[in-house]
């Protein structure tokens, strides 16, 4: 057990995890090739700096993310995925389906995204 | 657009409504045969009646279950899928996978949840 874990149920555990409006929104973002906080910061759904920097933290204590250093003057950081948090690809996939299937306007992802697997990832754009 | 939704992306609208801890866990029982308050008050993950409560009038709202009096003095209610609630079962089954491979002493669902198709909810058990 984890701290926060509420049972052993893992449908509860994971969302312990990423039961927030914010974690999957970000590792879509970085499965899509995104790396930056300041890519990270630019999406349509407005993150605020705050939010950006409380969930990049909690995605790496929990594993889901590595912060690496990529320069030093000045210091400079990407985040990259780990095989934990790549593997919530089906999760992201299953939400897509159900978007789409179920909430008005929404859009269709493209298929790169739909038909990867999580070994796959991340999946830079092909324009 | 419907309030509250960030973006026309389908994993942040799915999240604008299921993004949180208790949602899933809610839709789980129901999956599984619970359609009583008492009943879902009773979970191993203890939620309070006052969330229990805020959560099934959120869930109505947004569609994904509704609320059926099936006895007058007292009342009493139950709380029935939807399609739109059913049809998360999908993204219920990838957290099931993602939570056993990587979290530690997690549950192994039952196979019949596992292989449940939506047409199939709820699932009364089978002793």
């Amino acid at each position: 057990m984890f701290d926060s874990q509420r049972s052993p149920c893992p449908i509860a555990s994971s969302l312990d995890l990423i039961g927030d409006r914010w974690t999957l929104v970000l590792l879509r973002d970085m499965m899509l090739g995104k790396t930056t906080y300041s890519e990270l910061l630019d999406s349509p759904e407005c993150i605020t700096t705050s939010v950006l920097a409380e969930r990049l933290e909690r995605m790496q204590k929990h594993g889901l993310i590595e912060r690496q250093q990529y320069q030093d003057r000045p210091r400079r950081f990407r985040y990259l995925l780990t095989a934990k948090g790549r593997d919530l690809l089906p999760v992201a996939q299953a939400l897509c389906r159900w978007g789409n299937r179920h909430l008005d306007d929404t859009w269709i992802p493209p298929e790169r995204f739909m038909s990867a697997n999580p070994a796959d990832l991340p999946l830079a754009a092909r324009d």
